[in-house]
């Protein structure tokens, strides 16, 4: 294949696209290294491709050959759930590469716009996120499909919110960046790969001191009280370390759950893969829904002024009249 | 207090707005039968009414003695993040209800148009939700702020998209009752009321025989592998069951985590007592979020044909060959 094509969620100009850059020198690395036909293969001929849904993103991965670059989380909306539930389902799919984008504004109009602006168009979201700056202004709010849609098609008089790449892609002057009220919000993009080809895309994060990071997905083949327990207590004999998890409804099976964890390991590490086996041979049903190498991140004692207020413990050690006090407050 | 007011996200013809006035009876009963001084107590009197944002709820019901209504979980989308979030952190907020709204779109146009529809209006989400509606009949799409602020701002030659509840609030003229493309997407919302009150709103829930719902935060004060399991060796030791768990970073401090569960039982019963009462003595912090009469669901066990692609285990015993192929393929 000679050339390789990396699908995001459009329209151009989307944070999904912003996300495809970061991801775009690593992709061109691998075509390079793995087309042996072609050595002096063009890195260039790597396409970034807008998809109008994540589903044909999936597919593309999936039976076509591309590479996909999905939402993944937020750290202030959390996990992007349907891009979840769609790995999940999804065969030949699996997450390589792990990226995060800060959700900045920049404030663009026309490049020889002299009108005084007097409207800002962006997604309702987008609008909903700059609220303090369109105030300032005193901004009548215009909603729009997308934030690059609104630059996109951006009128004279207008101000237009989105991602910094909308500048250059539309031609557009910035009139004032970073223009977003809550400063720290920040989404997570996962690189999707066919199975076959994750590994050569993770090609220089392998040194053999590398960390890894494992999102992996479990459903136990019985319900009922202790089924999570039991298979967390295989994770924490383990020694393995999870710094994320949730449940999920099983699409269309009221009733019945999988787990997803992120987990500090990579399933060909010993002590992971023996979990892993021992989670198949009990019968119940795994997958491995992305591998990359781990981020820094703090991971501090979590101390009293950090707890939210109205809840009970979290102290030094309580007398039993204590503990009850605090308890009753926790009836309701 | 001769009357109580139940804030919702607004504008009015909002999914809770919907959701607040199948809550309305309960508040309706609560408010007489505690306010002694007027047994007589006109329940009309109960005031609902929007918010502009979901910060104002909180506080109303924290400091402001009203009640409020907030989105929870969508079967499709997950969790309300930011919602629960604030849940987490309000100090004298606690849900006490729960019901489900089903996400269907209403099709209006103003009374007496008589001109031929050539635009669809409504929220980017919603107008992204009724997508084979729109192409059938070939109408462009004109982004909305809100579904309701599309229904209340309509004009002629347009049909606006929104819950059924627009069409009387706004005086409209229903074109096609749910014209969204996938059926089945439901969302839930928390009744939320001071601590102190929220057992009153639970009258009529309390027989003997009524079974009960809670949502619990916890907070570990320590971090590593095996605080979770830790945890939840406690819950599946007292036979309790868990039908939703996620972990959330602590808002501010990476690296530091909440785990937020749904349980099947009250915290005044016994056997769930007795573990918040462990939890506290171990130093770790609990809040309990919410506590709702427990809705009837199905509790199925998984078969293989419930399990995704591409995933390894879920059948029957495999011999140790099986087991290592099958594992192979989840290394990436």
């Amino acid at each position: 294949m000679s050339s390789r094509t990396v699908y995001y969620l459009g329209p151009q100009g989307s944070f999904t696209h912003a996300a495809s850059k970061q991801f775009l020198p690593r992709v061109q690395r691998a075509s390079g290294e793995t087309d042996s036909a072609a050595p002096s293969h063009d890195a260039a001929s790597t396409v970034l491709q807008p998809a109008e849904h994540v589903s044909q993103i999936f597919e593309a991965v999936n039976v076509g050959g591309a590479f996909g670059v999905i939402a993944w989380e937020n750290n202030v909306e959390g996990y992007v759930v349907p891009n979840l539930d769609g790995l999940i389902d999804a065969h030949n799919v699996v997450g390589c590469g792990r990226v995060s984008v800060n959700i900045e504004f920049d404030a663009f109009m026309l490049p020889d716009d002299v009108a005084e602006p007097t409207e800002v168009t962006a997604h309702p979201h987008g609008l909903a996120q700059c609220r303090t700056f369109t105030q300032h202004l005193g901004l009548r709010e215009v909603p729009a499909a997308s934030n690059a849609a609104a630059c996109r098609d951006i009128i004279s008089g207008q101000i237009a919110l989105g991602p910094r790449i909308c500048g250059e892609l539309y031609g557009l002057a910035t009139k004032q960046r970073g223009v977003q009220d809550y400063q720290g919000s920040r989404t997570d993009f996962l690189l999707l790969a066919p199975r076959n080809e994750a590994r050569s895309l993770m090609v220089g994060d392998q040194k053999p001191s590398a960390e890894y990071e494992s999102v992996v997905a479990f459903i136990p083949l019985s319900t009922g009280a202790g089924v999570l327990a039991g298979l967390l207590d295989l994770l924490r004999d383990a020694g393995l370390n999870m710094t994320s998890f949730i449940s999920r409804p099983i699409k269309g099976h009221d009733g019945t759950y999988s787990f997803i964890a992120t987990i500090d390991a990579a399933p060909w590490q010993s002590h992971f893969r023996s979990v892993l086996e021992n989670i198949i041979e009990r019968g119940d049903w795994v997958k491995t829904l992305a591998v990359y190498a781990r981020q820094e991140r703090p991971n501090p004692p979590v101390t009293s002024w950090m707890l939210p207020d109205g809840g009970a413990g979290g102290r030094d050690s309580l007398s039993a009249d204590e503990t009850a006090t605090r308890l009753q407050a926790q009836f309701i």
